[in-house]
Parts: structure tokens; C-alpha cells; sequence
């Protein structure tokens, strides 16, 4: 028994051992071990709660691999929403076939990630589907957390500062060159918790806003930012942190780093009497050392437009993405 | 644009579209409309939270679709723990080439299914992957429910009656017959949120476990709760509901019916004294007219036996299911 088969799918023996030997060997929540269909938890009044599938492309990347990326994917949804993780769902859809080795260095990558990160894993579900009916595997993680503070689109002001926590695009690079045999980028996959409590906690009602900027990149969170605030912003070209490998390959390929998904950063509105104590706290901290003031919210505007100042002086205006860059990127 | 395309799934103008046209056209929860990365949600202090994967094949079948047996799925499972259905996350994983008729017609169920069921869809995500790389469409729901009674396998005692909500089989023997383009057997799929909460309301203290048979059956359930209440089991197979339609086609095929899958039915464990009014209450609904207290909770043991006195008065063991009757079920 070292390759998935149809029967660890049918909710019987197998099924059983499956989770026995994998899923309880790693996921050692108090809430697992009777197995109910559905965790009792105690959580604050208020919560968020998200969800998102993983279909990634390898499995494995400089940086992480599918487990890591569900982990940290969902406590970074759940941060943005100044929620404190606390609760995570694993469902699992395997295609006939996987090896039970990459299941479990998958399943002890959500372990580590999730203890990492601060949240537990309450709750799962595992499907089997016929060989050539999905690749390999596919997750699902949902979240909740319990919210510690106030943020969110109403709260933006002219004048605010747009933050972003580090250099961009690295995730999608790193991607990118796995699928190609090549290396040199690491994907910044990683959970901001340590990063973003503490952030919270200390500067509060300074923080207006906040968003990971995955699929579509910091140039889709500044368009959502714009859009639904109904105000223009201004992005500073030369303030973008990229790193030099990071811009090599995207000068090479025609990539636009502005596009590029990443996961393990964060956007963030922050009032501009505190934006130049913010960039000193994250500068301290590992996971935001590259962090840049990037630009500012403008007026308000019913048709809001996003600018970017060029490098050489000019102004670009930031248009959504059509199409795709790379497909399965998370 | 009639056809799921890969920059459907890349977070660009692509998907922008299919949210708006398809997903906010039915998911109308005030949650939903800023499609924030997680909702922010006021609940009460103890809460359920379960997670499923659906892969059904094939996609519609006789009384259901993948949409409403997610929206089912998960209800019942907040439901087994006591908990009032409250909101649902909807994850979808899509295979480019899916006709968005298709898509539509799937949405507009969950959406129907999530009313009638009392939760509120307010988080979702969409992924696509190359032709090929699954089945049309995979479907992961999560849901929060609040707890308004104590229910679990601790509170269950000797000489307490087992009580199904009605006839068993029916989903597995209608997807079954889909698959062989025939149709006879509506899948009973159903959110018993009219039966399990007035039930609770009316109960209370008597109800001392629940639990819907899906996969593994009515078997798997009587044999888990055995198990870990650790106390033996006997089941009156002549008391055992099963629709003659659903009988004829387990003698013909060789399917024992105890092992099929339901998407509407619940086991439920309660106090010898209140069996009678609650087996009254529920041939009083709808969806639970066929109820039947099918056995009796026997003496604590450390090897749990479950036994079936069947119909010519012999006692058989139940055994747990290897391997398993039909894949893709759920």
C-alpha cells in the first residue's frame, strides 16, 4: 500500500487506515481525534472566515510545496481581515495513484506551517478520483479566526500610505522556473501571523486596510483598492521592492513583476502619521525586511484611476490583467 | 464566452467576469458583495465547522446535482453536532472547457438549496485547470453552524434506541443508475435543517448522538459509533427502511444496502423513553415519514460488536466495508 488507490476514497477500511497512518499521524488537534463530521470550537463573537483550493503546479517548489502554500494562503486571508487564526479546515481531493510518500511530506508540511502560523487543524475531508481525473492532488483549506481590530475599504483616507512588505513576485518566479528544471528564485511562501499581530497590537487604528497580493499581483490589490474605495492612488515605480533575481527573469521572459503573484506579503493602508514608524517596525522583523512605502491614496474619484510613476519620470496608468501569466500558480 | 477558459482562474479581468456575471447573480449575501478574502461574520461563542469535497459522477443525477449535495453535504454535517446552519463557503476547482451553462446550473442549485437550508453563502474561490487536469468542476463547501444543544458519543447509554430518519440507499443506487443511463431511484439528497432543529427545540436532552450515513453507509455509521462509544449494538434488520425500488436493484446488482450512501437521512441515538414521540415527530415531516428505530444500544464492551438479527431471526456480524461499492459517490 504505497500509492493511493479508489478504496482509500470509500469511507471504509481503508479509508480508516489512511487516516490513521497519514492524516492523524501529523494533525494531532484534540478536535480530530474522534473524527466527527464537524468540529465544536470556542471562538470570540466576531470572526472571519475564508476559503480557498489549491491546485499548484508542481507540487513541490524552491520554498514550499501545496501544504505550506494552503496554510499559509489562509491565515494570510484571515490576517487581512485583522483576524487572529485560529481554526483550519484540510479537504483533500487525490487522483489514484499519488504516492503516499508525497501525501505525507505534504501533510507534515500543513503541520509544520500550521504550527508556524498559529492555527489548528480542526476539521477534514479526503476524496479519491480516478487516474487522469485530477493531478495528483488538489486542497482545500478554509479558516477562521477571531477578529482583534477594524479594517477594511471604508476606512481609507486621502493621503493614506500604500505599504507592501517586501519584494514582490518571488512566488510566481519560483514557480515559473521549477516548471522550467531551472532554480535561483525562492517563492516567499509564508504566513504572515508573526508579521501582522504584532503589527496590529501596536499601531491599531493606524491600519486601515490590508490585502495579500496573490493571483493577479500587488497591480491587482492596488486596482481592488482603488475600485471599491472609489479613489485614485499613485504607485512610485522606484519604491516597488524587487529583488534582482526577480527582475532578471522577468526582464528576460516579459514578465511585469506588478502582475506576479506572491505569498507571503501584504499590502497595507496606513495612515500617514504613522507610515514612517510602520516601515521601522517591519524593517525589523525577517519577513518584511524589504518593506516600502510605494505610494499614496488620492482623491476621490468615480471613475478611479491607478498611476504609476516611472523610474524615468513618467506616468503609466495600471490597467487589470487580461488573460494570465502562468496558469496554477497557487 | 460560453466555455470555462484557463484566465477564468488568473485573479485579472477574466475572472472579475465570472464573479460578477455568474457567482454574484446568485450568491447575493451582503458578505459577498466586496468579495473580500474572508467575511467577517458575528456568531455565538461555541460553533461547528466541518468541511467536504464533492466529485460526484455524474455531475446531475435523479433529485440532485453537485451543487445541492455540497450545499447538503455540509448542513447535515453542522447539523449532526447540533449546531443551527449558519454560513458556507464555496470552493471551486474547474477544468477549462466547462460549459458555463453548466456552471450556472450548479450555482442556481446551491443557491436554492442554501435557502431552503437557512445558511448564508459568504466566501468562495475559483481555480481552473488545463483540460484534462479534473472533471468538470470539483466542489469543496465549509460551513459554520452554532451549537444549541449538547449532542456526542459520551452522553450515549445502554438500552438507548438507534433511530434512522428514513429509507436507505437511495443516493448511491440513483447516482448508481445515472451512471447507467437509467433512472427509477431519486437520490433522497436533502438539508434536514426542518427535521434535525425542531427536533433539538422539541428533545432537547433526549437526543444523545447524530450522524448522517453518507459514505459507508448506514454500516459505517453503526459500526463507528460502536467503536468509539465502545459498547456493543444490535440492529433489527426487518426494521430497517428501504424503498422497494432501492431493494430491487441491491438484489439484481449484489449491493448490500446497509453499505449505500445517503445524502439525507440521519442516524440519531436517543433516550429509550422519549423513542416513541420522536419517531411520532417524524413521520409528522416530509423527509423523515419513513423513521424507524432500527435497534438498540447495548452493553459497554472493549471488542464492540455490532449485530444484525436479520429477517429469518439469525444474528449476523457487521463488518466494516473493504474496498468499496462505487467511487465518486459524493
Amino acid at each position: 500500500m504505497d500509492k493511493i488507490i479508489l478504496a482509500h476514497g470509500s469511507g471504509g477500511q481503508r479509508t480508516d487506515e489512511l487516516i490513521k497512518k497519514l492524516v492523524l499521524k501529523y494533525f494531532k488537534s484534540k478536535h480530530l481525534s474522534h473524527l466527527p463530521d464537524a468540529a465544536k470550537l470556542d471562538v470570540k463573537k466576531k470572526i472571519a472566515f475564508t476559503t480557498d483550493s489549491f491546485v499548484v503546479n508542481p507540487l513541490f517548489f524552491p520554498g514550499g510545496d501545496i501544504g505550506k502554500l494552503a496554510v499559509c494562503g489562509t491565515v494570510n486571508d484571515l490576517l487581512t481581515q485583522a483576524a487572529r487564526p485560529r481554526f483550519l479546515s484540510c479537504g483533500v481531493i487525490l487522483e489514484e495513484g499519488l504516492p503516499l510518500d508525497d501525501l505525507e511530506k505534504i501533510f507534515s508540511s500543513m503541520d509544520r506551517e500550521a504550527k508556524q502560523a498559529g492555527i489548528e487543524i480542526v476539521t477534514g475531508d479526503i476524496k479519491v478520483v480516478e487516474k487522469g481525473k485530477a493531478d495528483r492532488i488538489y486542497l482545500n483549506s478554509s479558516g477562521i479566526g477571531e477578529i482583534i481590530a477594524d479594517v477594511g475599504f471604508e476606512k481609507i483616507k486621502k493621503g493614506d500610505a500604500v505599504i507592501v512588505t517586501g519584494g514582490i513576485g518571488e512566488h510566481e518566479i519560483a514557480v515559473y522556473m521549477a516548471r522550467m528544471k531551472e532554480k535561483g528564485v525562492l517563492s516567499d511562501c509564508a504566513s504572515l501571523t508573526s508579521v501582522v499581530l504584532p503589527l496590529i497590537e501596536k499601531f491599531g487604528g493606524s491600519i486601515h486596510f490590508m490585502r495579500d497580493p496573490t493571483r493577479g499581483g500587488l497591480a491587482g490589490v492596488v486596482l481592488e483598492i482603488a475600485e471599491t474605495a472609489r479613489t485614485d492612488i499613485t504607485i512610485n515605480e522606484g519604491s516597488v521592492p524587487v529583488r534582482k533575481e526577480v527582475r532578471v527573469t522577468c526582464e528576460l521572459m516579459g514578465f511585469d513583476p506588478l502582475y506576479l503573484a506572491n505569498e507571503g506579503k501584504m499590502v497595507i493602508v496606513a495612515a500617514e502619521s504613522a507610515a514612517g514608524s510602520i516601515l521601522d517596525f517591519f524593517k525589523k522583523k525577517k519577513l518584511s525586511r524589504l518593506a516600502s512605502i510605494i505610494g499614496r491614496i488620492g482623491s476621490p474619484s468615480r471613475k478611479p484611476e491607478v498611476n504609476l510613476r516611472t523610474k524615468i519620470g513618467g506616468m503609466r496608468r495600471i490597467e487589470k490583467l487580461s488573460g494570465e501569466q502562468l496558469p496554477r500558480i497557487c
